[in-house]
């Protein structure tokens, strides 16, 4: 059994982003810049949005953390993402999902301009991820398929079930693995909420992906012998012994389900750290299509 | 077993559309306009614009063919495609695939603006689909969801299995097919070249959708008792005997599947016979977008 060693791979990719980096500063270019908009106080969103800052910084990239308050307007906010749009020293950005319940999330998103999307959420860049053409892809997702990539895991005709149907990550994954290419060309089944028999499904699985959000929904008598089982449910348990006072539990009865597995993903420290790797990843790409356009 | 009529659904929804350019007439307001570009002199191609125009024609809306020469060169035709964008009087358009070898198919597609890609193949269009927001769902598999709700065939919860991962057809439908909602809800496997065990696969569905184009593909031993079947192929077979020289046929073996089907569309006058009713249905909603877009 082999563990999918998101923590170390992630680390490998910003090494290796960094170098990148060392070289556009070497030629006298720009680095890339990202920004990152944070509406409100959201605990887990101010955790993420601080690590993709601080990532940044790391890898000598420009980073931008523009923070509004919890009451921001719709408009406020939809004029903020005006000005990044417009902004020609940004090459990306994201906005920090979830939004205060008073704004529109899809509309927000939808005005965010496909070139400077490096969060992969508009329906140009989904759709383009879809179709198999060149685009940002969101960073789940495509933390799943480096992590396959790197570990060079046998994907080419494999049965995989993708657990769950989310826009962020179920849709998009079980798109992904049953294109063409490299860890990908797999039979892919879609489960979801309304699946009657998931079990009689993961149990024919040669790779399950769960991203459901449910602790330990993955027991080993749904896997067969020698699958491998990607986790991509993070939630945090509360759990008054720890100091910030929870845990953080994957979708996989890891203990048990590892036993079964030939590769699995670790919770944390498996697709998780993956993430922000991608999303530098992505705007390296978009500092790069941002030069090329220029020229 | 019940035979999903095609001709018959399009007929009624054709029907229903005339009513509603008959309204649009009584109310003194313009009438949808549909354009259809198409470039040299492919027979197959021919005989669809032509079929599509006629239909417009019927139902009362206007309707424009631009007949370009084979040796149109990709500039040329992107002009076209601008001067189309641009031009008020037209509410949608389709440039009818394939193009000549000479001309960038998706450079092409990608210039079409899509508020007017009643095709829905526009990646905003078709990422739109994905994403289950409100855009032109292409015709085929806009089709196809269309005849199971007509027919109320029971969807939720069912195991679908796709044949064939083609953008047009095969990708679509799967990801239509798993969506919530009516006529959906499906657990989807999307089948395709490298899967290893079709076989194993479509006798476990519950709804098979074949969108491969092999004459015949799909046997009686192949679907379950009680499947419903739905047959995208359409497969030009040359025949001598028949005066145009070919007849057409689907991915199914309708005579020996049938028996076992519960539901099951025919070959010609199942699917095929939709796309032409949707692309209508999708110029009049294009129609109506435009008009509240200039309200």
């Amino acid at each position: 059994m082999t563990i999918l060693d998101g923590r170390a791979i992630s680390n490998k990719i910003k090494e290796e982003i960094a170098q990148e980096v060392i070289r556009i500063k070497e030629l006298g270019e720009k680095v890339p810049h990202l920004a990152a908009v944070l509406v409100g106080n959201d605990g887990a969103s101010l955790t993420y949005v601080g690590s993709k800052v601080r990532s940044c910084k790391k890898i000598g990239f420009e980073s931008t953390l523009i923070h509004l308050p919890e009451e921001t307007s719709e408009e406020e906010l939809l004029q903020k993402v005006e000005q990044l749009n417009a902004d020609d020293t940004i090459d990306g950005y994201i906005v920090q999902l979830p939004l205060p319940k008073h704004i529109d999330e899809e509309k927000v998103l939808m005005a965010v301009h496909p070139d400077k999307d490096v969060d992969g959420f508009h329906p140009t860049n989904f759709g383009k991820m879809a179709l198999d053409m060149e685009t940002f892809i969101s960073a789940t997702p495509f933390g799943i398929m480096e992590l396959l990539k790197r570990y060079e895991v046998e994907t080419e005709g494999k049965h995989a079930v993708v657990i769950g149907r989310s826009h962020i990550v179920g849709r998009p994954i079980s798109i992904l693995m049953s294109q063409k290419g490299k860890a990908a060309n797999c039979t892919v089944t879609l489960t979801h909420s309304r699946t009657k028999d998931i079990k009689a499904l993961t149990l024919q699985a040669d790779i399950v992906v769960s991203a459901l959000g449910v602790p330990h929904f993955l027991k080993a008598d749904m896997v067969k012998e020698g699958a491998v089982v990607i986790d991509v449910g993070i939630t945090r348990v509360p759990d008054e012994t720890r100091e910030r006072g929870y845990y953080i539990t994957g979708d996989v009865d890891f203990e048990n389900v590892s036993k079964k597995a030939s590769f699995i993903t670790p919770v944390p420290g498996g697709v998780g750290p993956m993430t922000i790797a991608m999303l530098l990843k992505n705007t390296l790409l978009a500092r790069k299509r941002h030069r090329s356009k220029a020229d």
